[in-house]
């Protein structure tokens, strides 16, 4: 079975192309990487690559990788070129850091600056009433937060901004690994925030780009 | 059969009884207000209890009720003596005052003094803000609150007091009747909130009264 | 109790204010209309009133709305000013309707020119095929499916825009009332698809809102 | 304890014995083998065997069997005789050929034809349509998806055969395990798609065989 | 808005077409039964329309319906020409008789001859026993059933045909609308059954539909 | 800590005192057994009990115990005096096994004679059939089930006595490690079936005790 | 459709017929009515037959019923023969009453002698202690309890007999309509509690009468 | 990344700073421990922190804290300063034992006298009996149970203290990893308790802190 990374998507949607580790198969990983290094022109992304996976590879293929274990994300064949747009990351608290790390490392691949601040959950308000003025100045505002959620909410009630979501499986019991953040995030009173699945900071990050692109073809 | 009003719950806890009206068949009810009504000096609390299962209640038994239809209580021989001690009942929103109603006639029945301020959800975070010093002069805080319910974590976040967190019913879709609330307040990072069942602002006054009481008996 | 409409909101986010009338008592109700009719210079939204919820308020009251019973939205006061921007709303089948209606409504309230259609949905895959073209068009896309909700999986990998999926409660056994739709668009497989609460076309128009005022901010 | 494979079941229904190999306790398991390679006549499927239930055989019975660990299936005995027919088994992703490899394998062991299609999911819907004529040639068609599974609407819309749809606990989130796969195919708008339990290759081909031999038996 | 029944989709499918008029607005209701009303040349299908919907068209359209209240199906314009093939519903009890007629009903409209035994639930397994000579008739059998929902896996283990289990909303408690039945026949230790959405008795009459044309196209 | 076996239990229900392993800390089972064994006339069950927390025993221990590993079960200091009654143990696959012999353990402990009948799953109904008149024996039968768990329901059609029904975590998706199985047993429209929890052979065998022993208590 | 009410399960089981209302069509209920009254020495329990059941049917068959709707019960042609035995049915709170009622109405229509204690909920742990004494005298424990649903596991520390809980539905929130009240029973750390469907007294009865049942067969 | 742990939350609230170490990544964790050693005069608390966490940590962190491994809790720099104030943490069973040590270790360190009193479950009514005067001499109590944890509703109608109910993930099958035990604790009959997330000792101590610390502040 040969693998297809996907031209036709990249064309069609501006997005490019991404590979989901996680369920894959360890042979059926080995594939796709043998067929993507043979094209040393196009950069790729590889997500929810555990250090389990990565370990896996073969050592001329873990060398081509840009491999960042706390996103769980690796680059192969350098980044896209640089584009405008200013992307903020917030979290709540440090145990977020993964899935934040995963939607700025994508973000970078995409050619996107984007500023990560950590540790702002509203528990402690002043955190984020500190930030308020950095956070005026990003174009898009990526939320990231796990157990009760509550930041996006508080943010969305002070900035005009896109504001998306992403909650975490952070927490325990009750916190039932994400599902809470999410039903959370999805019902706040806050108005206009957009949300994607629990720990998706990939999708985030291109829901930004989504965002941030549309403004280029429609203003250039 | 014949219902028996518990006075030895009263006698060992201190707590005064209460009827849950909801779930019982009318001709239940209609039995225990016969019953009830024939001790004058005892003070009787009924809580759930809807419009029309008021209304099906004979002439005579509604006369004898203080009737409240949003917080859907009625109060039967007055109320408890007065006792001291403040407890503040805050609201996220208007939807969620049948609830904080019903914490507040509670107290009211048992002789505490409740304040409601209502409106003070974080999605608008300076309307909690403003009322801080307010809320500092309370002994016990029940925050009501639906959808994400975010106010308990970020009121726990700036204020020493217990704190009693009660999930609403309100919302649609993911808000589940109330599962995203309780969930998303059970899960709070704020330390130290402790919380009741879905609509329970019954169950909040009386724990307010437990801690407001522990301490008469302590120290007096 | 006196409802606060939240000006300090509207002027931090750019949002303007909305009622949500599901949930609260008719009573309150009452006393908000009451109280923003007072006020003929600022246009008010109400979302998710019932004709019943309509037809309680007083005859004054009704005549100053502009109800729309299949959205259940009604307009106090007119719209806001008109503002550049194109809005496509989509819809995958014919029961999806009411909740499009709420998002085309809240974008008009809101000054934005929506457009929308109907029953594209992808187990007819030529109906959406037809329309590519003008989809191709619009700024921002809002995409309102029910049951298995493909219909922004599929318009994502054909579309470059920001895509904001609103799942709806259509449906029967297994669909849960939205839940299916809701999970099903948070893991499509798509890049990039952001999602609202179930049957939440306000807060889709909100956020598409977002997504078009950052423009005029930035590049005014 | 003495495993009995059952013979009337195979003469009643026509479907062969299959060992579902997955919560069997090791010692079970032995001596299911035991007994049964003592029946060299009769060909045996096992099911979801995992490496580290295949490995856990003694050194005699991994030598007898055929085992294929991608699919975790193992055949003893040989297949049954070839019997016509054309199955085709399509997948939306990489990560779920697991599950078609499965299904793919049940069909050779009962001697039935099994083409299978990767990569063909609808978030990149010109892959599905490259391969519809193949598809039409088809008598039953297994479309083997996870996530939000929306390949199984898509093609129930284009093609009019019999259509199967196996869930997959491919994804992360809400995802969950393959929930919102199975709920969405089953909640689907297209009509008369009917399905198997997540992860279940091996009672779709199961399926597709009863098809397949109603024919034989009807015409013969 | 104008509905567009879907001529493609029959072209394609062979499937005719079918209206589900639960979650539909009386007023889309009303238009569509207009602009339908017009093509007396072809047959459609309603499903879903309980007795308030029926009630709730004018005169002239009621009249034209043959209305079936149990299975809460119409038909406008007759049924298609008769096909071949013999289709036997059965179901655990009375309860699951409106979910068998929808099924009985749909199978009519299409032109295929549909045998429904009711009550033959596996509580008392003679009743089955008594009817199996009947049932090898069948060339494909609907089985219909709420609650535990054994009756397809007792079923499935004595027949050789395609079984398709249809799970009914029929019982209280955990019965859970549904849910338990629908996860008990797809976790059903016999092999190869095949299962529609909770009272979908419309869709596995197309699934058989599919099975009993894909004899004809290929043997014809 | 020093755990306290409960002599007060025993001497008011008539039930032998258990330990349940799973959940307690290494730590503490070593505490716990460190004290029973100092009671040599009393026997103990322990159940539950892994291979794991077996092996992490004290060599002393272990030598004392009578440690079964399928059943995860160990009998300390022999078993009980026998007692009349004879209990019906049916299971309906091989990989119910562990839970009946627990079941079996439990009641060989408790010095009733129980007799084990495995693999009479009603996907092959004549299986069970065949055991009919052996079945007619018993005083209690004890039916083992998981994925849609429809033995006992055919049991109850067939048998008078009482029957519990034992839901297992056996099978994959929808069998949610048991929920299926125990609510198809809890919503079985079988007469006078009870139901323990999911694997609970244990509480099986008890409840059992409490039947036999009734009779003894009454007629002696 | 004729309603076929079933001799033989009457004969091997020894339970006599029920027919459960809830969820058959009017029509349904009217032609077994009719059809029953035919058989004028034969008793017929009817149960879950709602008030609005009750009054839909005929005069003349509303005459013949002796209908008790607290418990939503209604006998036909009068109860089976008294037999030995005494079942005791206990609540924890008035609220449980109709399901009490329904055991105790399926007891007396079975000819058992049901003495049903209300009331005895253990958040007053005295008004069970009082009874302690009256229940060691019944062969069979029913313990009827919603919301914590405590009461069966103190009862059973405290008593030898056979306990069937059943779980009701009487409570709101995370009570959700029964399952915490029969998660809480199943997961008893009380020994050998068994339990039925929510609602379920016919149910418990019907056990109930298993259990009396075997006792006069083994030992007349 | 820097961590910063929260002057500001305490000044404000009075609770001590406490890290949460699980699902940090092991590298955030040496960061936050490389910087909290260098504040030696401030005292912290590490919870949920796993003998593997433990050790990961550098020796020299490892030296500096007072480790207890059964509450996975650990302590730098010593406890706060000792303060008034007298809390029971009773348990259920000891498998309860890691989550009440968890709520002792806190208090600890907070400066709280905490007595524990363990195996007081209510399946042993008497167990609860006999300590009822020590329980009321506490101030507050935390009441620690899983599976059905009726503890807390039994000791709530028998004692006027405040009671912290703490669910635990203790048991299986329908324990529901603590689900059952949160609801029924939630959805009590016994008035006024209140509740934390599932093993959540840590929240309780806080919420005990409040209660305890608002009597000093008032009546200082």
């Amino acid at each position: 079975m040969v693998f297809k990374h996907d031209h036709l998507r990249r064309e069609r949607t501006g997005l490019p192309e991404a590979i989901l580790c996680e369920g894959k198969h360890p042979h059926s990983l080995s594939e796709i990487m043998q067929e993507l290094t043979q094209k040393p022109d196009t950069p790729f992304l590889f997500t929810r690559m555990s250090d389990d996976a990565y370990e896996a590879l073969n050592e001329g293929h873990k060398e081509l990788l840009d491999y960042h274990p706390l996103s769980a994300t690796a680059i192969l064949h350098g980044c896209l070129p640089e584009r405008q747009g200013r992307v903020a990351v917030i979290t709540a608290g440090t145990s977020d850091l993964p899935v934040a790390h995963e939607a700025a490392r994508t973000l970078q691949y995409m050619g996107v600056n984007a500023r990560l601040m950590a540790d702002v959950g509203v528990a402690g308000i002043w955190r984020l009433m500190e930030r308020l003025d950095e956070l005026r100045d990003a174009e898009v505002i990526i939320a990231v937060a796990g157990m009760d959620a509550a930041l996006p909410t508080v943010a969305a009630g002070l900035l005009p901004q896109p504001i998306i979501g992403v909650p975490t499986s952070v927490g325990y019991g009750v916190a039932n690994r994400g599902d809470t953040a999410l039903n959370a995030m999805l019902s706040s009173c806050a108005q206009g925030i957009v949300v994607t699945n629990i720990d998706n900071g990939f999708g985030a990050a291109c829901a930004a780009l989504r965002i941030l692109r549309r403004q280029e073809s429609t203003h250039a």
